[in-house]
């Protein structure tokens, strides 16, 4: 009998070029590159489950995706074997062999997302897909003090777009932090889950905040309001990053 | 009488999408869509003249170009104002009015420019085009010790690639240097003039050296034969940047 081996493989992409990471009918995405490139390294055709999905133009250093496969590629092979069958706006950071009943979605316990504001006058060409371009003055303090509301475990109705459909709104945010990186913010979240759209809602409200639409103080009552009105706009998803996700 | 004004304008570009930056018959360059898009600016077809030509996929971030009008827009309002005119790889930095002699390529007295090598495992899809990748190990020692051979006044025609033209082969190069910034190796040269490919010819020879091909001890002698065949290979233009253009 041919022994079956659950791998673990985490990708980076750039999201410019695709339709999201999930699977579409008519449109490509980063799975379906994968399942279609990866396919000769383990000599059938392979389905992947990632840990959850990505907008249009999301970017990803971290993605995991977990496959069963009947192949003998050893696991640490994966990454070099595959840079000749992926195009170079996808990349392989790790792979390796893991439980049975691991699974890129379901055994997912934390992500970490993170958001690139570009704050400069002009726009950047090398940064154009890369980051939100921004130039208005935005109040650091302000919008720090705004994320410290966002920390804790809330519903996060508020901060779901329009589509999202999950039945737990409830999400514990870990961490919710802001650093001035050159002349760019670099916003954080890591938390044990997160709604459809809610890092780049989050992300639109705190920058309203930033330039004096909203005050800091309103976060506890768009929070509550549940009501997504209430919240700012949703970011864009250039911006966009995910970072890590966490297994244990 | 209409005063006619000369222009200084600085421009930054992401040469990926374009061939090169001078005027080209039948492909797009940087110089076209400069002059093509500006021209609603200051109400007259413009002739723009760069500091010089970059390669198809080589960047800038302070290309230098020169321009004279009869427009009546305040010199420093240009970059704002260009911003909805201008593709978002390309980007005015800033924008003075010049003596009346000032010419982007007659009046320039050196340049710098920058040359990105990437030398992590795997490639990454957000420096696919930013940077070359180039994963062997190198002698950073090495390398260091060849660049310090390349500064000073030489005949630089043993790294003219193929193409070039130019009557005085001899440059004074005022800094060849190499950083370690992260999983990157940053080149940087400094000097009164460049022949064609260059940089691209010095960059890779001093990786030849950095692989132990050739040995830093070599470089006077390549440049005393004159001969292209005595230098490494052309580095691919994704990793070069022409940095700053001086005047003075």
């Amino acid at each position: 009998m041919v022994k079956e081996r659950n791998l673990k493989i985490v990708v980076a992409y750039q999201g410019t070029a695709y339709h999201g990471f999930q699977w579409q009918e008519n449109a490509l995405s980063v799975q379906q590159v994968l399942e279609d490139r990866l396919m000769p390294l383990f000599g059938h055709p392979i389905k992947i489950a990632g840990s959850g999905r990505t907008d249009t133009g999301v970017h990803a250093y971290g993605q995991a995706i977990s496959l069963r496969t009947t192949g003998t590629i050893p696991a640490e092979r994966i990454p070099l074997a595959s840079r000749g069958h992926l195009p170079n706006d996808i990349s392989i950071v790790s792979a390796e062999e893991v439980a049975d009943d691991f699974h890129a979605r379901h055994s997912a316990t934390s992500k970490v997302y993170e958001y690139r504001l570009y704050h400069g006058k002009q726009p950047d060409p090398f940064r154009r897909d890369l980051t939100w371009h921004y130039s208005r003055k935005l109040d650091f303090a302000a919008m720090q003090e705004a994320l410290r509301y966002v920390e804790g475990t809330h519903d996060f109705t508020a901060f779901q777009g329009a589509g999202g459909h999950q039945i737990n709104t409830v999400k514990t945010i870990y961490e919710a932090s802001l650093q001035a990186v050159g002349d760019e913010y670099l916003f954080r979240f890591w938390g044990n889950g997160f709604l459809y759209h809610m890092v780049r809602c989050l992300v639109g409200t705190v920058v309203a905040i930033g330039i004096g639409r909203k005050k800091a103080a309103d976060m506890p009552l768009i929070l509550e309001s549940r009501n997504r009105k209430m919240a700012g706009m949703t970011a864009p998803a250039q911006g966009l990053y995910l970072k890590e996700v966490f297994y244990t």
